[in-house]
């Protein structure tokens, strides 16, 4: 528990505070770059500490190990998918309108928003233990079953047809996980062109009208 | 260079070599197991011993090095993908039905043929460098233009949209690298279904029929 947390009545959050999310944030970032590098198991609290230009007692005033930090890192990334794609689609009433905006968004944060060390550390379960698996898992299956349901909803009014809402599921997850091994954003296929294509593709397939 | 083979001459491999390779074979296997469960950074040449039920001394006969047994994993990995897929459909003349092929072998190879495992190894390509990973790459790069030459006869014959054979590719790749993110071979879908299903979403897209 830190000091500014008890500050919490006044309205606007105290500068300390802020100071203490930025600070927090860049840490994840550099730390997601040397975990990426050099994989969670061989890299140290010292690399972290340099990478994000600060000592290794300046770390440890953040961030109490480096299991937390990894935990910090996984949570950090699904804030920012919650924020960017599942908060913003959550409710749009029409299924089909809904999937459309998921794929579109979910692509976006992975070639745009999201910096690629994010994405690797969040595919990255191996290392996370316990309680903080757990944690992550809850907020994973949360968005598995939500995209299940869109399906059914879809395959339910006539609008998909009667493919297996799990499978449909994984599959789009699967195709938009893996562009990070892929995908140069600076390459001839631009972000929302591919956003568009992934729309298509998954949605229409591959075949030719009759 | 072993000592076995200089006997090649004989017909039949001799009882020696064979044991080499199986033995080789046993040590990947176990040491891809290693690696995915503690990271290749972290698991010492001893642990991978211990799980091959060898000494130390023993491995170091089969194998020169931990960069060497990385490579040599991922070598496996991709000489099983080439033997079970890529080498049984290259010669398919019709393009959809080489697809249709390519998907089920593929997907049939990661659920049922390839430890998981492998699977997760074969994604590590963070901590192999230098000849190893532009010997692997190359591998993987044959693919994707086979693949990507699969969607253009595709496109030309009138059989597939105008779609991007690149997005297209790695569209189709993802879903299929993904799936031992998930998959459960003892679970609720089996094996071949998920082959079908795959090959129906891939190529006909999710949406009802007009």
């Amino acid at each position: 528990m830190k000091s500014t947390q008890v500050t919490e009545t006044s309205k606007a959050p105290s500068r300390e505070r802020l100071d203490h999310a930025t600070r927090t944030a860049q840490i994840y970032q550099a730390a997601a770059r040397v975990f990426c590098e050099q994989g969670f198991g061989q890299a140290s609290m010292s690399e972290v500490a340099a990478a994000s230009g600060m000592t290794k007692a300046g770390i440890y005033h953040h961030i109490g190990s480096k299991d937390e930090l990894l935990y910090g890192i996984m949570s950090y990334g699904m804030d920012l998918f919650e924020e960017m794609v599942y908060d913003r689609v959550k409710n749009i009433p029409d299924p089909l309108e809904r999937l459309r905006a998921t794929i579109r968004a979910h692509v976006l944060l992975v070639t745009r928003d999201r910096p690629k060390e994010l994405t690797v550390v969040l595919n990255e379960t191996v290392a996370l233990k316990g309680d903080y698996l757990q944690e992550i898992n809850k907020r994973r299956r949360r968005y598995v079953r939500f995209l299940e349901r869109t399906f059914q909803e879809m395959i339910d009014q006539g609008l998909a047809r009667s493919i297996d809402p799990r499978v449909a599921t994984f599959a789009l997850a699967g195709m938009i996980n893996w562009i990070y091994q892929w995908y140069q954003p600076s390459g001839r296929i631009k972000d929302s062109d591919l956003a568009e294509a992934y729309v298509d593709l998954f949605l229409g397939g591959v075949l030719a009208g009759p």
